[in-house]
């Protein structure tokens, strides 16, 4: 009778893990996409799928908060933390097109910086994710959310690095408004990725 | 003396079902406005002035939080519903207002498109809210909700387009950042449509 | 024993105190660099010293959550609390490297205005925080947070006027860009205050 549920209760887990390893996917093929612009159209039709799958981890995550008595942290905050994350590669996606709808040929010069940024957050949300099930490693997965914060603050302060650059350097002024765009849709998505660490954060707190 | 509860309790959703009844007669006057540019002034006035009503309903709703010993809902969803839904107007006055201060003489070309999607994302949430306050049709409201979401993802879809094609073919750098604007405020509201849906959606999983 | 705990609960609101004075002291520096933009760089250098100070405070803030057994408020408010406290200076250090980047040797005409609504806005984020500690002055409190509201909307009047007057004097549309975005992190500043305002609001409701 129980049996019913236990695995319920480790399905919101694996429905995290899941959303948290196609971010990292998504970043990664972002970055991969900046050094392959010629290719852009068939990356960022890569990257929409990826978005797709994670939209559905989503649903199958409200789905199952419908049809689970006993969840395993506070509904809401399963609901706020599946959301947050979704929200990740919605900007992510949001990148990759605005670099194929501008019709850019030449990447600006940061963005691949900011790129590494954000597949680097990713990264840590995926091992605090990891980490969330058993909240034995509560330390473990606060330094991973600790770092998640400075990463955001180094996209930051590249984020102005590059604008005071272009604004100096491109003399095109709507080739600067495209690359103005794209730079400060990166620099979102390592704040959305702070605000998944905040929850996160939130839940060890609760918890411990 | 139960008496003094009870009309309490259905006084909350009355002004909820009051600021979303604001919300759709605001998007659908802003449609209007795109018709009718001519008369921008007039009709922002027209605009602002039920913003203005929306937010003396928030400030009612606040004030009968502090006065209303049990409350229907958690009172902090009380709250973060009643503070979300008003910023939905803010956008749409934000959006009117620049078309009135730019003297924007020729709708950007795909505003009516997204107007229409602000709209449709308005009449959802009502309907959701007109649900609210007997949760039987749960499933009902979450079928606003999803829907509301899918309006987003459209308005996004439609901002995209609109931005490739506002660089493809708008001539004047300066016309370009103002029309970039407007589309930018008119997928925010969307954006914050899906917030108020994201809460009714949290309200019904907490009290299912 | 409870000696312990008493000093800790305290702790909290004179940490929360903390962050209020770094936020007023960095918006009065931010209206004496307007002021003084040949030496943007050492008053930018001093306002990045006072959110790092704020920055400590947070984490301070953080630590002291996962070492205390009874917090005096629910544990996720003093987390988001102290987070979009953090929030503010970032914006207003945001706005005061922009001017250090783009090499801006005169304040846009509006800036000094908005500067001024942030300001007002820090002041009563104070105050409402240092009446945080006894929920006596309850409605004094939501006083300060009505105003802030207030000021918020008038800070998004500023910005409008700021805008139109924009595109219409100033012939340099690069020039525009830069001060359009500088108008748009001030705004910003008095929208995370506003907030701020909300979470102080929403306590006050909860323990009322």
């Amino acid at each position: 009778m129980f049996r019913r549920l236990i695995p319920r209760e480790g399905k919101f887990f694996d429905l995290f893990k899941q959303s948290a390893a196609l971010i990292v996917e998504g970043s990664k093929e972002f970055c991969e996409l900046l050094n392959d612009l010629p290719n852009a159209e068939s990356r960022t039709r890569k990257i929409k799928a990826i978005e797709h799958q994670a939209d559905e981890v989503t649903h199958a995550t409200v789905e199952l908060l419908h049809t689970t008595f006993i969840t395993p942290l506070d509904r809401e905050d399963i609901h706020q933390l599946i959301s947050r994350m979704d929200d990740i590669l919605d900007f992510i996606e949001a990148a990759s097109e605005r670099i194929l709808l501008y019709g850019i040929t030449e990447a600006p010069p940061l963005a691949a910086e900011l790129a590494k940024l954000c597949l680097l957050s990713a990264e840590n949300i995926q091992q605090a994710i990891n980490e969330l099930e058993n909240l034995k490693n509560r330390s473990e997965i606060i330094r991973h959310c600790v770092e998640i914060n400075r990463l955001e603050n180094e996209a930051d302060q590249v984020l102005r690095m590059a604008m005071a650059k272009l604004f100096k350097e491109e003399t095109d002024t709507r080739q600067l408004i495209k690359y103005k765009e794209i730079y400060e849709i990166l620099e979102t998505v390592t704040d959305r990725c702070e605000d998944v660490a905040n929850i996160v954060e939130g839940i060890v707190l609760e918890y411990s």
